[in-house]
């Protein structure tokens, strides 16, 4: 890196906060067991397939009276899936750590991921290198990878590797699934007498990656600051010019919980959640009735503007859609070697889809603006299924509500303007400078990591709990990753998996959004959460989210 | 307001920065005149049309060693054309300027624009309400408009307006041609005797609005940074995740201020300028020709990836895609009368226009892909005219470059993936909290207006100068807005308009793209801005753009 922006030099000096437990030194720790746990469902499953690691008790990490001494070790990271901001400080912390610890240490990082290990490609990190990445956003550090870990010749492999390296522990940096592979490769190592722990630390942007020992997985905080950042800014725009709708998308698949808190920082009109459209079973028309009504409302008195957040993953969640999805999924690989589709023209290849699907469905394609058919004729993803992450989710809504206000407005219901605008926020979240929450939480993270691994720890989580209390106050300590394994049927089969958080619908922070969405819809109580700060007042610059807060102070209660 | 973001709490705490002179008090100010102006061009037309108003020496302010009284003065302001970060400065300064001179004079805010002027439309500003705005972004404090003020009727209206409030001065916050305008107003001000008086102040986040008298228009640092944080975090992913090429549209139409700024701060891979495109006369395809070689020698060098940045404007500056989009407007008013046309899908008004193009347009119409001309399709803009913002460039070039690279494929000259994201960043930084640098030279600008106001001087702009030193180092003034004037041909006529500035290709901003573009296009030389900071050490908060820095170097050589 021969040129630094402004911030970046600055960043690179900051000390990120460590729990006071750990703060005292890697070598001045003691540990204390809970008492042993289960996992949270099918726990005679889970415990004959974790015969090793199965039942361990958690520990938690308080300042020793004398200080130890540690024996020597190399140790090997990973970073596996998405990026999410801070991961570059969880590498700083337990490199910081293990050379605390002893400092002939050695960190090794394996490159682009999980494939790193199995191929044995990697760098030894030191000072000069751990130091250039220091509170920075990104993955690029060593790059990541979505190779998953879980064959018997993939565990093979990485035991090669970490032999020739004398690695005596790996830390996996991952969502649920690279958790998940990392208690089966700890598993694996232990019924192997390998001689390797394995560490996990709890990664996602999506925010659903959190459970009784989980508060918040690193990287939400910084990805949803940065959304609303750019959602209040808009909201302002709007507010101003009160001339348009936007329509904006957020990152999320497979939970709201970014959506959801993006929008409780930023109050913006109507904010759709997965989770309460497929347990309400809201249909298509149902949620464009939602949003017209809305809009009508909102025209009625003088608003012909707005603001709507959508989650990314919405579509899956709409009963008919996932239904028509899936039958498209099913009858595409039919359709791509018949030669009057795969030559055929866009109009053709939707006529022959919708004479192709079961008829309930193709009438559901059948309503669905041209623009969406012909994203969903776009190229499949690997497993030769629609992707659905480039479906505009956003231009759909956007078309099927001015269908229906064309509608009312024939009827004389509706005599505003809707002029709209669209939006999609993913990219820009991931890799942002972490926020100081991020860098302390990720930093602590990797720094606990090594104290798990110094107490000769295996198939754990590296756990900093009681985050919304000043850092100081933090509990450091550690979690076993069986502990928040379920069976869940994936590709046919049953496998074990750490179960997803969804947004509870009963919870505090959709509640919350419950109780106020009515007058946040009509009223305009749009707030400006601006940039990411990470200097400046504290209520500024070291708050976290509203998410954690909310269920933090249910949980007080 | 009843609930605050935390940044918006300690915002509204923040104390802008003034010029020393004006630092001292608004009473205690001296004037001293430079010689007479000249406009930029045209002076005999210019001067004829400005009876009144032309010619006037330039003004610079220094404090005075005694206190003078200030007479009693009704003030109104408007904020005209789209949001651009720090309005709501201009008129906090104005406000504490005008209120320091006599506790008594009244400050009047025109509502939703100039039509709040010719309508009457206005609040009357104090204390408590111009508190809850100080440093926020968004012009929701008034709202703003695009009525151009103009007409004789329009004049005449406001002159009735401001004898009912007894204001005796207006100031006008806009662009070009809102300053423009304000201009004319002044003119007719005076040559109706009205006794009032007219000052400008530069505001455009498009930055093309300077010039020998105005260093920078406000809005545009804020809005650039706020860019370059989004370009700078997608850079990161990239180089993280290695696996996507980013296209990312920058807001800027008529110049291309916004994306070399927005690059400079970035460095990313390619960066398209509309001036050069135009100057150059670059066609598409050789457009096309230059992305797509950078992105396979990029991919010989195992890069899958890559960030291209795309100026708004840039279909209207590639020749072949100007005339035959003026030749669609042309034919479009026909064709809608036509009920082929109107009646037809759109395949059928694809069709329809192919054949009416002149044949060369037609040929260009035809390579474009079929989204695009959809786009081409949609909604005309009021005058008629295709809406050329609504045309996703960024998927045309990658369209294009897509059939290019595939193309090359089948001749065995590459071999790579090319797996694209698109953006489209402008509603994101137009209303983002001003940083430092817009807090204070916004607040400097109204405070100055109000300067020139009591100073008895109409047909100004409020000016404030020497940016790149210290805010206490800047100096304040006024300058004839007469003197940036021109004329030019607008809808058929000759008018007197400020003359825009576009980027010059032999300029020092240009030259330090040209010169770096080729090693940023195969090395990763991004920089990461990260987020605005409103606070911390002065190298992070308070810098203001490269291209300031860099018309400033070489104007100080």
């Amino acid at each position: 890196m021969t040129n630094l922006s402004p911030l970046q030099i600055e960043r690179l000096k900051y000390e990120p906060k460590l729990p006071s437990s750990l703060a005292n030194g890697i070598n001045h720790l003691v540990s204390q067991e809970g008492t042993a746990t289960q996992s949270v469902a099918n726990q005679d499953e889970i415990s004959a397939l974790f015969k090793n690691t199965y039942g361990k008790p958690t520990v938690t990490f308080k300042t020793a009276s004398e200080s130890t001494e540690s024996s020597l070790r190399n140790v090997g990271v990973i970073l596996s899936g998405g990026q999410a901001p801070g991961g570059h400080n969880v590498i700083a912390g337990l490199y910081d750590a293990l050379k605390q610890a002893n400092s002939s240490n050695k960190l090794y990082g394996f490159l682009g991921g999980p494939s790193g290990i199995i191929e044995g490609k990697y760098v030894e990190f030191d000072d000069k290198f751990i130091d250039a990445y220091r509170n920075t956003g990104g993955f690029d550090i060593i790059g990541s990878g979505r190779t998953k870990l879980e064959t018997e010749e993939q565990f093979q492999s990485s035991l090669e590797v970490c032999k020739k390296l004398n690695i005596s522990a790996v830390v996996i940096i991952g969502g649920d699934d690279s958790n998940t592979n990392a208690a089966l490769l700890a598993e694996w190592f232990v019924a192997h007498n390998a001689g390797i722990q394995v560490i996990g630390c709890p990664k996602t942007i999506d925010g659903d990656l959190k459970n009784e020992q989980i508060e918040i997985s690193f990287g939400f905080d910084t990805a949803t600051k940065t959304y609303a950042e750019l959602i209040g800014n808009i909201e302002r725009d709007a507010n101003s010019a009160k001339k348009y709708w936007h329509f904006i998308k957020i990152m999320g698949r497979s939970a709201s919980h970014v959506a959801l808190e993006a929008a409780l920082q930023t109050q913006p009109n109507i904010t759709l959640i997965s989770e309460e459209v497929e347990q309400k079973k809201m249909s298509l028309s149902s949620i464009i009735d939602y949003i017209t009504d809305i809009v009508v409302r909102r025209s009625d008195n003088g608003k012909n503007f707005g603001i709507a957040v959508v989650p990314e993953g919405l579509i899956e969640f709409i009963p008919e859609l996932k239904s028509m999805i899936a039958n498209l999924n099913d009858i595409m690989s039919t359709l791509e070697s018949n030669s009057a589709y795969s030559n055929g023209t866009d109009a053709e290849k939707i006529s022959i889809i919708e004479n192709t699907l079961s008829s309930e469905n193709s009438s559901v394609f059948k309503s669905l603006p041209s623009l969406i058919k012909s994203q969903l004729l776009m190229d499949r993803d690997p497993h030769g299924n629609v992707q659905v992450s480039k479906i505009e989710t956003e231009k759909l809504l956007i078309s099927m509500v001015e269908e229906k206000l064309a509608n009312l407005k024939k009827e004389g219901k509706y005599s505003g303007k809707f002029s709209t605008q669209s939006h999609f926020f993913g990219y820009e979240g991931r890799c942002a400078f972490p926020s100081n929450f991020d860098a302390d939480y990720c930093y602590s993270l990797g720094f606990n990591a090594f104290a798990l691994i110094n107490f000769g720890l295996t198939g754990y989580l590296s756990s900093v709990r009681n985050l919304t209390a000043p850092a100081t106050e933090w509990i450091a300590g550690g979690v076993p990753l069986t502990m928040m394994m379920n069976m869940e049927r994936r590709h046919g089969e049953m496998k074990p998996v750490i179960k997803k958080a969804l947004v509870e619908l009963d919870g505090p922070v959709f509640k919350k959004l419950e109780l106020n969405r009515e007058d946040w819809a009509m009223n305009d109580r749009y707030l400006f959460p601006g940039a990411i700060q990470y200097f400046g007042p504290s209520s500024v610059c070291d708050i976290t989210t509203v998410t954690l807060a909310l269920e933090k102070s249910l949980a007080n209660v």
